[in-house]
């Protein structure tokens, strides 16, 4: 006999425990197509953060919030003077959002601290839940609020004041729910943060591939376009010297999605978002509103791809009479995630027999700021057809369990790291 | 000495009157930008409503509402057996509209009865104010409702049960202001029907005249359009195999300003409004809905430029992996005014020493539709560079009184016109 198994080893989650509590939560804010509309600070927000609070404390854990309204749930470890290792992503989702995109990463996070707590095992560092607030972006951009408050990325004060499409203000919508907690957002150290996610694309299912070892992030550019013209009526407007909005945001629309074709094959490039003023039937549209989201993982090629978006929206403007202001809100360069971490998401899934790949995050996470202040990886598990930020987003009870079974292995690797180089076996 | 003066050709309205009950009734849904917001049948049209009848009444008019929400003020005339001579146009304002669309013809038509009552004039046959409900079509499509109700074109259930982009139906909102009335809306007869209002283009004003007499409406032609593609994440979703149909309405909103512009120069077609779904800065769009408006003076070319936009939709889905409907909701044909009743409108300009040209209305009026059940014309006054469904919308002191006065004249021209037809002098 060699030495004795670590009794971590045999460590695994429950499936079943993970997709009832991932239907419990489907349900706060949930639609009638079977999706989930729970925008950040909203009344649907606040239930599912009460729940899942109750959870955490349910299992022992020490429960707080910072004034970005981020929870951590931290359980005790052996040497509570090491910063935790934190698990965790996000409850908000999009207005038609699915039951996983963030979901999934936090009940992952309650699943490791329910098979902990179940075990008895004690950790060498204490480990931390954290639900990361408006990961989305939706109600307030930009997205990544929190997290990026966290890294100082974001001023405390500019974030509390962003405001949604009806006015209110970030900071106004936490005191609101009551999540406005008194802790400077940044302060709290980690010794590791680990994020489960749905892939939110095509690769692992299409290669069939259980995990991706998340090795980064693209590179991400968000931009706001105004384009003003004048509104008259449209029966009696003659077609010359008409100056309509809507024909130049058209043409920035088509622009965009022209410029990622230009940029094969890892260049995306999206219009989401488009308000129309005073959107009337018969009213010329006199002012649009809206937003590019640029993506590729390298910065050379987004340069360049927001030079061409700038000359578009010139180009249409001085062709139609319009004025135009192009304003970038918020760069995200591409992220390489810590090669400790990353080892440590590969060894798990190693251990657990799962088959896996090396992949670079196509969408943005939290887990791309947190790597700025803290050693970072993340875990995917595939989704049905790469659908995303949609009703119908789906993965099984075998792929969620998988993810949680890699984040619990991930965190079990990382600690021993941790007490290895605090001279402990 | 040749006959008598008849007393009425003295009668003069008063310009600082009308220019006060203008300024009075913008004050009611008045925007910071001076412009005015009173959506049909909202608190500000209720508000706006009650006002008139007070003046109306005020003056001894009866006051009626039917069941579209149609105000009529009756003043006697010698003979009440004879119906009477309508005069009016509508309350209701776009979301940013102007002060003069719609209020200038109701007013001038308070104005007239304000000056007969003043003179102690009485007509031949009685003269009725009408105030007509949801002509701007901005909240409940199609425009013209209750005109077009009165002139059986549209039935009266089909349009208590129009909904707002919210949900809530003509009926229940006409209910919730109190204007639900108990008369059958059409069982009304009118001898004529003279309706002043802004031109809403530039011609008058680019060639220096004082008036236009209306003699016909263009046609009109009002669709919607939905496609529908797939919402996906913004950030992992590749370029290969999204179905964006935002970029299905960028297309079609292009093709329907080319195919006007392909068609000069009195072809005119505009898209005013559109709503992305779910309209998130980082979900690739699913649907849009959006709304086509064309207009011509003929319905040949009207015929031609449909054709050609069924193709735009249609090759915008196929190319884009879209399905895509589109339904034409409102067809107006080209409509030509009563000779009688243009007659009157050009005597009374002539009457009164004004410049004037014959013109066609390139808007649509709740005129075109009456003209099918009685005779009818309209009287334009220039507006300031031609603006108009906008806040900036202008038309003076002197050119609103000028409209009000050929709209005195103008009634009593068809006034004598009915004493003759029933054999008075």
């Amino acid at each position: 006999m060699g030495a004795p198994e670590n009794p971590s080893h045999n460590l695994r989650v429950s499936a079943e425990r993970l997709w009832g509590n991932l239907m419990q939560a489907a349900t706060m804010g949930g639609t009638a197509k079977g999706g989930v509309c729970r925008l950040t600070l909203t009344e649907e927000d606040r239930q599912a953060r009460d729940w899942l609070a109750k959870q955490a404390t349910a299992l022992g854990c020490a429960m707080s919030v910072d004034d970005m309204g981020v929870m951590y749930a931290r359980q005790r470890g052996q040497r509570n003077d090491v910063p935790p290792i934190a698990i965790g992503s996000h409850l908000d989702s999009q207005p038609t959002g699915g039951k996983f995109d963030g979901a999934l990463g936090v009940l992952a996070a309650l699943e490791v601290l329910q098979t902990l707590h179940a075990a008895g095992y004690e950790t060498f560092a204490p480990v931390e839940l954290v639900n990361w607030t408006n990961e989305e972006g939706s109600r307030f951009a930009p997205a990544l609020t929190a997290s990026g408050v966290f890294a100082r990325v974001f001023e405390h004060d500019w974030a509390l004041a962003r405001a949604d499409r009806s006015g209110i203000r970030f900071g106004e919508a936490l005191e609101k729910i009551g999540y406005r907690g008194s802790e400077r957002c940044g302060t709290r150290k980690f010794s590791a943060h680990f994020e489960v996610h749905i892939e939110q694309g095509p690769v692992l299912e299409r290669e069939g591939k259980d995990i991706g070892v998340v090795t980064g992030v693209q590179g991400t550019r968000w931009f706001e376009c105004t384009m003003t013209g004048a509104e008259a009526h449209t029966g009696s407007t003659p077609m010359q010297g008409r100056r309509n909005a809507l024909i130049g945001a058209a043409r920035v629309i088509e622009a965009v999605d022209a410029i990622a074709r230009a940029h094969p094959p890892l260049a995306i490039a999206t219009v989401g978002l488009l308000e129309v003023r005073p959107n009337s039937r018969n009213v010329i549209p006199g002012e649009t509103f809206f937003t590019i989201d640029m993506r590729h993982p390298r910065d050379d090629v987004l340069d360049a791809m927001e030079h061409k978006l700038g000359d578009a929206v010139a180009d249409a403007a001085s062709a139609l009479g319009l004025s135009a202001a192009l304003t970038k809100i918020w760069t995200q360069p591409p992220v390489v995630f810590d090669p400790d971490c990353v080892e440590c998401v590969r060894r798990a899934a190693a251990r657990c027999g799962y088959s896996m790949r090396d992949i670079v995050s196509g969408a943005q996470h939290d887990s791309a700021y947190v790597a700025r202040v803290a050693p970072t990886s993340m875990i995917f598990v595939p989704c049905r057809d790469g659908i995303s930020h949609n009703e119908a987003e789906f993965s099984s009870q075998e792929q969620c369990a998988r993810g949680a079974q890699v984040l619990l292995h991930a965190v079990l690797e990382f600690d021993r790291l941790l007490a290895h180089r605090h001279g402990q076996k």
